[in-house]
């Protein structure tokens, strides 16, 4: 039995959807026994409460832990690896060539610097690459976070059809001189998995890791999910599949959707509908549902998420640097979609901080004039919390601090953060975070009542000795497949451009209106 | 006589307007004596040279200082002194409780700041705030940052009419209760300034800075520019007097242009045409004219900006903060525009980091789909150099590397940068700078020829003893007159939101579609 107490000038317990709503106490502090949450009060009524260990002070601010709800694992950066950014359709071909990377070490690299910035929970979507060795895949990464006492929510994105442009496989090869056709070919070959294997996969998973196993390795901090990548990336019997092993399990489902202007088109072309209408004529849509992304969703589509209860996963920077665009996040919140943030890999500043993603898509939805509406502080630090809890199958459990949740709070240094000089009474406290926190002012980060980070250092393992393994490890000469698949990729990607040429973005009617031609 | 050899890993010499006409020099060094560029090169062929001083090495990035196009020397963000982000014409207004800061300290203190991020030179546009003692003022802010070393393009703007709403300001008062109109007269009437007196103020200025005075206090760092803050607080007749003062005394204009939708809805009620069209209409514009934000420019003020050769100083972050929306910089560049950068004292992480507003305008210029323009590297990192050099006095003697231009230059930890790998040959230098670069990774500062800056310590004055001194400054008691105008400003808030309420932004037809509704 472990007992802490931990202390802040100011505990936000939670972040409302409005000021209203967020409860935050002055001088105040959280008790934990075990990983779990026992109260949350002033520290003058807690202070009594006998504990093992006092954490925290009056220069710090509580928070709850932030989740990162969308993110497929890469601590280096698809830049740092040599992809500069494009657009989604050519930027997916273009990182096939990427050098391959050790899972168990870039897994636990990613986890230390996502700690780092204040992030505790991960939805991380494990890309389904070369099919061989997936199992063994899902180990190393889920050793990876387990060995940063991180908490995760796991899935791997299945993709069966459409994998080069979003159109059948084997028409597309048909166009590409032989020998380009022959390589292309056989690397998506390579990544050919029967359906059946994929829930195969994810039966074993749950046996090993799932809320039932009985020697799971990391108790409690493991969730799995189900992960069709994308309507044009799956059958229809692989999304009722799914389905089914969501109920049988209880387990939710997370996917890409509408993500760029092209994936909407391809559901108007192949379904007449779009994506997200494609869903809920397939009764997809529902509260167990999280889908990332989202930028391309029309009003009614909004609606229909809102219906069903899913949840959207906002990925503000990946959106810009991929050249999807800005998904209209005020519309959805007013529509009543659940919003949730992440930085699917691809954050503003190439790393993973969720303090600084918060901070973006604060700025990014202030819509132009006095009326319109704007994502306030409040909403945005939800979306980074109680929100982006609901998907990930620990709902209830994290995204505040109340009795009862787990233990997964961070503490950033409040008088670095507000330096050197901050009006008060003033802005809340909960504004001072998303104007001013940054990734350099979190000093203490607890997941699961596990101090897992401390003055800024990661107590769980070395980071320098695991930056140094990780930089051995990719200074190594690059192999000659990969070497072949670069040269592949940069033949194939102007029959990529040349595919989507008669797909013409619109040139009106948007959510937003951010500047005007006339 | 003082001589120094820079040398660097990669040395960017220039940011050209596409990689192609980008220069960087890997191995590289830059030769400087008394301020002055002597010689750029490789290391190998400029070692023999004779130097007092070798600075930098292999393990950094040579660029050169950044330029920070439109600032307002609030070194301590308006939200730290209160005021939370709100739409532009409330804002202001919000804003006019803000407590009393020391003009030297405030500048010294965020001058630093800039320098930290790699900043070299400032365009300072003065507010015009109560104008008794503004002379004074100026004098303080020059000190600041000539205690700084720092480069400076220094204007005052001037606000005539109109400053209440877009509306004559005694029609606007006789719409208020008697005793909120009394207080708002007189706190308006303070900055009551004949327009004599700020062209004979800016002559004083020359007489004491300009580049003939015999004594100035900072040879070669300043220049000074007029500023008409905005088409809808000047007369007609205060533009005409700029503009003669302007050519006879070979200055820079620079102000303010169609910020908010609301400005140039102002232009069409008040001239029946855009902002821009009516500073055309007035022979306003010109080579010598700068203009900040420059949101809401329809197609025909962009070729009206372009054919006069006149600059826009872009603030994203502002832009964004301030509900004004999205400058269709893609459109100006390809317009033929002269595109600067800057923070606007209001940038995305509330300093004042022109390396994070480098990469919020990457990423924010990328319009969605394959074949619509993005702000690539090159042109970002030009935005903030070579470009935003033009409008500030200094155009050909900074913005680039080469002989006989001043020295300002930045050296960046690439190491650090690129930790802990980085993909080589691979991505450009440039490309790693607006993708990676952050203040942490600023080392070593240089104006002039004088450094500033090194192992990110400030030398040119005791960092942490002005910040001291700010602190104390700002701990004082609020005083009486500032409380007064907290309260009066804040009644005053429901009128000008009810002023607007017939002021509707229109519904479509932007530069940018990011989303669309059906």
């Amino acid at each position: 039995m472990a007992t802490s107490l931990i202390r802040g000038k100011y505990v936000i317990c939670e972040a409302g959807p409005n000021a209203a709503n967020s409860r935050v106490i002055t001088d105040g502090a959280v008790l934990q026994r075990d990983g779990i949450i026992e109260a949350v009060g002033t520290y003058d009524t807690l202070k009594q409460q006998p504990a093992d260990e006092i954490i925290g002070g009056p220069r710090f601010l509580i928070m709850p832990g932030l989740v990162n709800s969308h993110h497929h694992g890469r601590g280096l950066s698809t830049f740092q690896l040599g992809t500069t950014d494009g657009c989604l359709e050519t930027w997916i071909v273009d990182g096939w060539g990427r050098r391959p990377v050790d899972h168990y070490l870039m897994t636990l690299y990613t986890a230390i610097q996502m700690v780092k910035s204040g992030t505790t929970t991960v939805m991380y979507n494990h890309p389904h690459t070369p099919a061989h060795g997936l199992a063994d895949e899902a180990e190393q990464v889920l050793q990876g976070f387990g060995a940063a006492g991180m908490r995760t929510a796991f899935s791997i994105y299945y993709r069966g059809q459409n994998r080069i442009v979003y159109h059948d496989d084997q028409a597309f090869l048909s166009r590409l001189p032989a020998d380009l056709s022959d390589a292309v070919r056989r690397y998506v070959a390579a990544t050919d998995l029967p359906e059946a294997d994929y829930f195969a996969l994810f039966r074993s998973l749950q046996e090993r890791h799932g809320p039932e196993a009985p020697d799971a390795p990391t108790p409690g901090l493991v969730s799995l999910l189900l992960s069709p990548s994308n309507t044009q990336w799956v059958s229809d019997e692989f999304l009722s599949t799914t389905k089914e092993y969501a109920a049988r399990y209880n387990a939710p489902i997370h996917m890409h959707l509408a993500e760029s202007w092209y994936q909407k088109e391809y559901g108007i072309r192949a379904w007449g509908k779009t994506p997200a209408a494609r869903l809920a004529e397939l009764n997809f849509l529902g509260p167990e549902l999280s889908c990332a992304h989202s930028v391309w969703l029309t009003e009614q589509d909004i609606q229909l998420l809102a219906a069903a209860g899913s949840t959207v996963c906002h990925n503000p920077s990946s959106n810009l640097r991929l050249k999807n665009g800005i998904a209209p996040v005020n519309a959805m919140l007013t529509g009543g979609v659940n919003v949730a943030l992440g930085t699917d890999s691809t954050a503003l500043n190439d790393d993973d901080d969720m303090l600084q993603e918060m901070r973006l898509a604060a700025r990014l939805h202030r819509q132009p004039g006095l009326d319109r509406p704007a994502l306030d502080t409040h909403q945005t630090l939800r979306l980074a919390t109680a929100n982006a809890a609901r998907p990930t199958g620990f709902d209830g459990q994290i995204g505040a601090l109340e009795p009862g949740r787990y233990a997964d709070l961070v503490l950033l240094d409040w008088d670095a953060m507000t330096a050197p000089y901050f009006e008060e009474p003033g802005p809340s406290p909960i504004d001072a975070v998303i104007y001013r926190g940054k990734a350099a002012h979190v000093d203490t980060v607890i997941i699961q009542g596990e101090t897992v980070l401390r003055n800024g250092q990661f107590l769980k393992a070395d980071e320098a000795q695991i930056t140094g393994e990780l930089q051995r490890h990719l200074a190594r000469p690059l192999d000659p497949q990969t070497a072949a698949t670069r040269q592949m990729a940069a033949r194939l990607l102007p029959y990529i451009q040349q595919f989507y040429q008669d797909w013409r973005p619109p040139a009106d009617n948007p959510h937003y209106l951010y500047n005007g031609r006339t």
